[in-house]
């Protein structure tokens, strides 16, 4: 996996304003930082579906983020609208990434059927929304690392450009 | 979960006219009827599309519905277009409840592949399309009704209002 | 299964122009082809969602395919757009088949979540989209020909007109 470092400079978390916010930011942070990421925006946005498509699409129109991580508003809460708030601006849907998120997380608990979640790409940016919980995150987040999947798709997104800072360094 | 019953006021279930129809309605109430809820409404619409939307529609508005169990018209028939009806009626989709129904369903057999069910929020109501067989719709609400999942969302669903009637009673 | 051969009149393959192209045609026909299956069409498209659309439409349109499967274009490289292309034609969308191939592949390799499947019907036709290695080829295929799930999906796509071949027969 080491060799991915150099592909991905910027891995961003967005937590919506909910209880869980503090925890699962630094949680993945953590988590992501064991395998040669680095953290270089984050954001605690409310439970706005227009406030958090402007952070993502602001990010994103940076060109220079490789991995949108969300956390929080996935569920069926009255205030949930992540997904309704990232789905529209995916332009690849990546139902291989939701179903492994599922599928893991169904294996923990059946109340894992509760999240919402959506996965893609908007430009050059892979975008992944987690639920709220430190301890679904924790899975979500091994799951998507296993193997070096998401490290893979982010190699296959950035495409030319990222093959030649690879081969470059 | 008999905490939740003052939550499922209603339970509606439309079932399409198919062979299975004088089935598969009063096996979903007998099966949820274990469980603390009240059937209110039942229809069998044709498979229209106009219609099965109509009737939807009807039921959410009146804001008094929970949760609403379709069977039938999910498959690969000509007339098989209940997803198509209700898919566009929804608000906030589920994916977690549509993966916990097909992993659930393919553990029995691979023709639950078959099935083209959608899930999610219609206003403050909750929506599953389950298939027309019975041994399906058992299947089906057997993992929906699992360590209390669907009764959960409900409860996430009301909001202030929802827990509002819980604290009360 | 052989008793289905006679709706079976067409089964059609795309490949996009990748490096397996010139492989994972031939596997498809030589896999189908022991299932009383009869490969009529086949076209190597460019990566060009347009021209993907245009032999997709094309073939829908003649009434005469049973099933269209694509193989390659549906990862994360910049140039795979092969879901985006055929998504949008989907009449009726196919979440259980997409399940089933998700599910086969992911028992293999988590890198199986690196694929981005569509599932459906257009008119009378399905339409499942493949990855591009054969390795996938080989597992997605078998998935769908397993317990003659296509078979029978196909069978009732047809309706009645599937039927009355079927008898007269
Ligand atoms: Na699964």
């Amino acid at each position: 996996k080491a060799e991915l470092v150099e592909l991905l400079t910027k891995i961003s978390d967005t937590a919506s304003t909910d209880a869980t916010a503090d925890k699962s930011g630094p949680t993945i942070r953590d988590l992501v930082s064991g395998h040669a990421c680095v953290v270089q925006s984050s954001a605690i946005v409310p439970d706005d579906k227009d406030k958090i498509a402007e952070v993502v699409k602001g990010w994103c129109a940076s060109g220079e983020v490789d991995w949108i991580i969300t956390t929080g508003g996935t569920g069926f809460g009255v205030r949930d609208v992540t997904p309704e708030a990232v789905g529209p601006l995916i332009e690849r849907s990546a139902p291989g990434l939701v179903h492994l998120m599922l599928a893991t997380s169904l294996k923990h608990t059946a109340m894992a059927a509760l999240s919402r979640p959506v996965a893609g790409t908007i430009g050059n940016t892979l975008i992944t929304t987690l639920p709220g919980s430190v301890k679904a995150v924790k899975e979500n987040i091994d799951a998507l690392l296993q193997s070096g999947v998401v490290f893979h798709a982010i190699e296959l997104i950035q495409g030319d450009s990222g093959r030649r800072v690879h081969t470059e360094l």
